[in-house]
């Protein structure tokens, strides 16, 4: 297996389930500062330009980082990152999205990639403040609908948390944010786990 | 069970889904337009102030398009709308968050809802452009990965068709787009389905 990914990227949370579930995988470099995925050669492997995507030991593809981590899970019923039963994996499931179809575009693609959200320089400060208010407001939610104990599900640790991970360590690491107390307690919680500190020492980022 | 859904929203996806099965269900008018989305009685039960949403019979409430038709698929296996093997689930998700999370947020709600993107109206135009161009880049990337048949799954219909429905529906009716041929092909054999047709209905929108 082969995880594409860029540091920093989203794609850290499949680096730690990869990490996490312990067997052996590449990592293939794909530098979105430097444009890397609009490149023929990776276009090639995925049309989608994005990662993290996970090339299989079959040769086929898979992309989105909700259905990756649900695949690995799945795949390695003996690492328990899902529960399995149906509400459990269905809960599972929703934290995924929320985090990469919510939290990860609204509030913090604003601030990363703010080009894509206004073609005006001097407007940038300003769309930059309206991602970390989304993602405040967010986090907000998170915090007031917690269900778990450390990790985020009451089933015990997951795939969703390797998902929240990555929003709580960009809030905290990149954009100056101070995290709701569930949401501080549970990054404190990850950045305890090996499998965590082996993906950033990887992928070159700080603890 | 009460689907709240604003209409022509995603939602009308989750409502064709709820008419395939062809069990009783309730509807919940959130009138985005209105902003009913961020009003007390609607945060009150869904913190997210998103649609859809859906009140299962036990009380609970379950959030996230791709989560909900997944449920819902799996709940009700006699209406066969989602494979039951791993892999065709795993592609099955795979569409479903491209649309929710990538088609919809990035193409379709830079046209729909730009003021969320730049704070400036003179650069409209733009962003609207900039959404189409994404959107249509997004058609092309499944016109050319296409693996089913009329159907977006090779092993036939699925939730992922309900998904794939709104974007194309949006495309055509409310963007002016021009779909690639396999879409232009779903999009009128999703039009010509009763479910369909009888949440167009429901929600007052054009065939």
């Amino acid at each position: 297996m082969k995880l594409f990914y860029s540091p920093g990227a989203c794609s850290v949370g499949i680096h730690v389930i990869l990490e996490e579930i312990g067997k052996p995988y590449e990592l293939g470099l794909v530098a979105l500062k430097e444009g890397a995925q609009h490149k023929p050669e990776y276009v090639a492997i995925n049309p989608k330009s994005k990662v993290p995507a996970l090339l299989r030991d079959d040769g086929s593809l898979l992309t989105e980082f909700p259905v990756i981590a649900m695949w690995l899970a799945k795949t390695n019923p003996e690492a328990r990152l899902v529960p399995t039963d149906l509400e459990g994996e269905t809960r599972c499931a929703e934290m995924l999205d929320y985090v990469c179809g919510t939290i990860h575009p609204q509030g913090f693609t604003r601030q990363f990639r703010t080009a894509n959200f206004t073609p005006r320089e001097e407007d940038f400060p300003k769309v930059v403040e309206q991602g970390k208010a989304l993602a405040a407001k967010y986090f907000d939610v998170l915090q007031s609908t917690w269900k778990g104990d450390t990790w985020v599900l009451p089933s015990g640790y997951s795939v969703a948390d390797a998902a929240l991970f990555f929003v709580e360590y960009w809030a905290t690491r990149r954009s100056g944010m101070t995290l709701p107390p569930r949401l501080a307690t549970h990054l404190e919680a990850m950045l305890a786990r090996p499998a965590v500190q082996r993906a950033l020492a990887q992928e070159g980022l700080p603890a």
